[in-house]
C-alpha cells in the first residue's frame, strides 16, 4: 500500500476580501464586498464546500495609515469587527474553522480569552487566534498613546499574554460540569475550578474566566510576525503560521528556520502548520491568468502606485517615463539593495514598463500563483513536496469570481491528485488541520 | 376617532436567562440553559415571534463574587460573551433588538464603538448598548487593579466614554460611501470622515473609527445604574432605563425622577423609556402561580439563602426556627431600617416562614407579577398608566416553560387589549422602541 500523500491546509484571508488594492475595481467584482454580510455569507459558504480549513479576518485597531489620497481609494477603510462578524458566520455554516486576529498590544488578556472561548463554543470546536502585536502605529493613538508601544517590549507583552489567555481557558477541567444535577442543587465540582492568580511582568491577571473550557482545549493559535522576536513567539507557541516568503527558496529557510525552532522547545515539527499567504489567479492558460493580473493591477491609481515603486526601489520613481522600461542608471542608496534587486529582476523578467512595476507594488507585490489549474497545482505540490509549506494562507484577486476560480477549478484539481480533502474528517478546526488537543495545564 | 392607548415595551433579560437562583433545578426546566445555543436560539426565535422589542444581555467580568460553597450552586457561572453570543443570534433572527452590556471601567472605547457599529451593521440595525461601570467589585482583579475603581470616578470616565463612543460611531458622515465608483477609483468622499481627535480628563483617542456609521446612527443607549450619579448619567445619556423599583410607588418616584432630570437637559421625556426589571409568573388562577412561586423558592439552597436573609434584615438570622414565623423581636441594628421594615412586611403579608423568607432572598426578591393572564396585565396596564414605567424587562422564572407561558398567554393578553404590538411595524430597534435616529454631531 502507498503510504498517503501529505496533504495540503487551504485558509481564506477574506479581511480585506482581496489584498489586491485594485480589486473593488475589477469588471465583475462587488464593489463593498468587505462590509457587506449577504456577500461574505456567501463566500464562506462557498469555502466551505470546498473544504476550505479556515476563514481567516486580519484585524487592524486603526484605519490603514497612509495619506487620505490614497486611503480615499481603499476598499479596506471600513470593515466588519472580527469577533462579531466571525459570530454571525458561525450560525450559516458547520465545519470551516473561524480565525480572528486579536490584538495583544491593545486589548486585555481577561476579554481576549473569553471571545474565543465563547466563539469556540457558538462554533463547536472552529476558532483560532492570529496572535498579533499591531502593525499599525497608528493604533496606538486609538489607545491614549502618542507612540506605538516599542517593538520588544511588545513581544515581551505577547509572550505572557499567551500564557494568561491559556491559563484562563484552564479554568474549568473539561469534566467539571459533569457532576451537575438538578436534584442536588450542584451545578459544577468546585474542586475542577482553578483560580489563575497570575502575576508578571507586564500583566496582573487573577482569574478565573466565566466560561467553560473551549471545545478545542485551546482555540488554533496562529502567529504572522516576521522578525526575529515573532519567529520566535511562532516557535513557542504557534500551531498555524502565516508568512510571506518571496519565493520557494526563501520559504524553505523560513520553514526550515521555524520549524527547527519550535523543535528546540521540545516541540514536534509536526505540532505546526506553515501556511503562506499567496494570491491566487486562474486562468484558462498561463497568458491569460497573466493579463488579468495585468488588468488588475492596471486598476491602481498610478500616484499611490509610484509612492510604492520608489519605496521598493529606495529611490523616487517619480521622474522616470510611465510608459519606458526602468532606467538603468538608477542612482545607488543605502535604502534596500535586496529591495531594488528585486524590482529590477521582476521588471526584466516580466518585461513591465515603470507604470505597471509601479502598479504591481501599489497593488500586491507579495507571493503569487498565476496560471492555470493545472500549473498552480504543480506549483503548490512543489512547494508542499519540497517543505517550502504545508499549505497557503489564499488571497484572491477580486471576488466573487476570483473565489469560485480556486473553488471549482483549482480545488478540484488539488483533490484529483490527492492533495486536499474531498470531506471534512472531523469537526473541529483542531481535526481539520491534524493538529492535538491540548490538555488542561492544571487537571488531568 | 379615540386616541391611540400607549405602548408597552418589553424587553427579555437573558443572561442569566433567569435572575432566580433556583431556576435551572425546576422540573422541566433546561439546566445548562445559560449556554446552551440550540436553547438561546430556540429562547429568542420565540420572543421575537411575540414581537420583544429586544433581547438582553447583561455582562460581569469575573465569576459572581460569592463564596464557593454558593457559586457551585450558580448556573451563571458560565456563559457566553455578550457580542459573540448576539452576533450568533442575529443570523438566525430578522427583526428582534439584540441589547449588550459593555463596561466602560474595564474596556476602551475604540473596541466598543467598533464593535456595536459592527453588531449593528450585522444586524440591520438592532444593537442597544447597556451602559455600565461594572458592579462586581472582583472584575478588578481580572484586569491588573488590586482594587474595584472609585464610585465616582467610575461615572466620571463612564460619562466621558460615551462622548468617545458616540463621537466614533460619527466618524463617518451617513452619505460617506454614497459617491463610491469603480469607474473613477474613489471609494469614499475624504470630505466626509471626521478624525475625533479628544482629549480628556480620562481619555485620549484619536480615531476615526474604521468602520462607517451605524444603521440607527447610534446604537440604541441603555443605562441601569441605580445611584445619584447613576441615575444623572442615564437622565443625560440614556435612551432606555432599566430599574429594579420594589412597587408602583417607588417606581413612579423614579420614572419623574430621571424624565425630570432628563428635561432639564432639554431632553424630550419622550426620548427615554422606562423599563423595570421584572419577573413574571403566570398561573392558570392566581394561587396556582403563587404556588409555583413557593416551589421556584423551594430549590434555593438553605445555607445561601439564610445568608441572604440575614443581609436583607442586617442582622444573623441563622438561629431562627426555619420552619417557624418571622420573630417579633429581632434585634434592632443600624444597617438597613428600610430593609427591614420591608421584610417583615412581606413575612406578614404572605405569611411566610423563616425558610420561606430566606428562599425569597435568596432565590429573587425584586419586583415580580405573579399571577393570571389577566390579573398581570391588570397590573401591567396599571403601572403603564400611572406613569410608574414604559414597559418592562421581563425575566422569566425558569425556561423555556416561562417563556412559553409569557409568549403565548400573558403577551396575547396584552394585545388584546391593544396595549402591545401584533406585528413589528419598523426594522430598527430605534423604530421599536419609537426613538429618534440621531443625527450626525459632526455633518449634516
Ligand atoms: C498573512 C499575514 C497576516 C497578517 N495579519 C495581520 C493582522 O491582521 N493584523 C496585524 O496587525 N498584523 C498582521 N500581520 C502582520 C504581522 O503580525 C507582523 O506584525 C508583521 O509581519 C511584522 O512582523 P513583526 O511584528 O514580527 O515585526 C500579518 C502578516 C501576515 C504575513
Ligand atoms: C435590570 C438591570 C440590569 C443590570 N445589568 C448589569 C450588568 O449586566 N452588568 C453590571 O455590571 N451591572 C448591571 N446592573 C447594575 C447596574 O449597572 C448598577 O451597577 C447597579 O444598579 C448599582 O448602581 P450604581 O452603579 O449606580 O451604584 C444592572 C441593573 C439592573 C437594574
Amino acid at each position: 500500500m502507498a503510504t498517503p500523500k501529505k496533504q495540503l491546509h487551504l485558509t481564506a484571508f477574506m479581511r480585506p476580501v482581496s489584498l489586491h488594492t485594485g480589486a473593488w475595481r475589477y469588471p465583475g467584482a462587488v464593489p463593498n464586498a468587505n462590509f457587506s454580510l449577504p456577500h461574505l455569507k456567501s463566500f464562506i459558504q462557498k469555502l466551505e464546500a470546498a473544504k476550505f480549513d479556515a476563514f481567516f479576518m486580519a484585524d487592524h485597531l486603526a484605519v490603514l495609515n497612509m495619506p487620505i489620497e490614497a486611503l480615499q481609494r481603499s476598499h479596506t477603510v471600513t470593515s466588519f469587527e472580527p469577533f462579531t462578524l466571525l459570530s454571525a458566520l458561525s450560525a450559516v455554516t458547520e465545519k470551516i474553522g473561524l480565525a480572528a486576529t486579536a490584538s495583544t498590544t491593545y486589548d486585555e488578556p481577561y476579554h481576549v480569552a473569553r471571545r474565543f472561548a465563547s466563539l469556540d463554543h457558538l462554533s463547536s470546536g472552529r476558532a483560532a487566534w492570529n496572535i498579533v502585536t499591531t502593525g499599525n502605529p497608528e493604533s496606538a493613538k486609538n489607545f491614549g498613546l502618542d507612540e506605538h508601544v516599542e517593538h520588544s517590549e511588545r513581544y515581551k507583552r505577547a509572550r505572557e499574554f499567551y500564557e494568561v489567555v491559556t491559563g484562563l481557558w484552564d479554568s474549568f477541567a473539561d469534566d467539571a460540569f459533569d457532576s451537575r444535577s438538578q436534584e442536588s442543587g450542584i451545578y459544577f465540582d468546585p474542586s475542577k475550578l482553578h483560580v489563575l492568580n497570575h502575576k508578571g511582568e507586564s500583566l496582573k491577571v487573577r482569574g478565573p474566566l466565566n466560561i467553560a473550557r473551549p471545545v478545542q482545549g485551546w482555540p488554533v493559535i496562529v502567529q504572522a510576525g516576521q522578525s526575529e522576536p515573532g519567529k520566535q513567539l511562532a516557535a513557542e507557541t504557534a500551531e498555524v503560521v502565516f508568512c510571506s516568503p518571496r519565493d520557494i527558496q526563501g520559504a524553505k529557510e523560513l520553514y526550515e528556520d521555524i520549524k527547527g525552532r519550535a523543535e528546540k522547545y521540545g516541540r514536534n515539527r509536526d505540532s505546526l502548520r506553515i501556511l503562506p499567504a499567496a494570491l491566487v489567479i486562474v486562468g484558462d492558460t498561463v497568458q491569460d491568468a497573466k493579463e488579468k493580473r495585468l488588468k488588475l493591477d492596471s486598476l491602481v491609481h498610478y500616484d499611490s502606485a509610484i509612492a510604492s515603486l520608489s519605496i521598493a526601489l529606495g529611490s523616487d520613481a517619480s521622474g522616470f517615463d510611465p510608459d519606458g522600461p526602468l532606467p538603468d542608471d538608477i542612482a545607488d542608496t543605502n535604502a534596500s539593495k535586496t529591495g531594488r534587486a528585486g524590482v529590477i529582476k521582476l521588471a526584466r523578467d516580466e518585461g513591465l514598463t515603470v507604470k505597471q512595476l509601479a502598479q504591481r507594488y501599489g497593488g500586491y507585490a507579495g507571493l503569487a500563483f498565476v496560471g492555470t489549474p493545472q500549473s498552480i497545482a504543480d506549483e503548490m505540490e512543489e512547494w508542499l513536496s519540497q517543505g517550502a509549506a504545508d499549505g497557503f494562507t489564499v488571497t484572491f484577486p477580486f471576488v466573487p469570481q476570483g473565489i469560485d476560480d480556486v473553488t471549482q477549478r483549482l480545488v478540484p484539481e488539488l483533490q484529483r491528485r490527492g492533495l486536499f480533502r474531498t470531506e471534512y474528517e472531523g469537526s473541529t478546526l483542531r481535526e481539520h488541520l491534524g493538529l492535538s488537543r491540548p490538555n488542561n495545564r492544571f487537571f488531568t
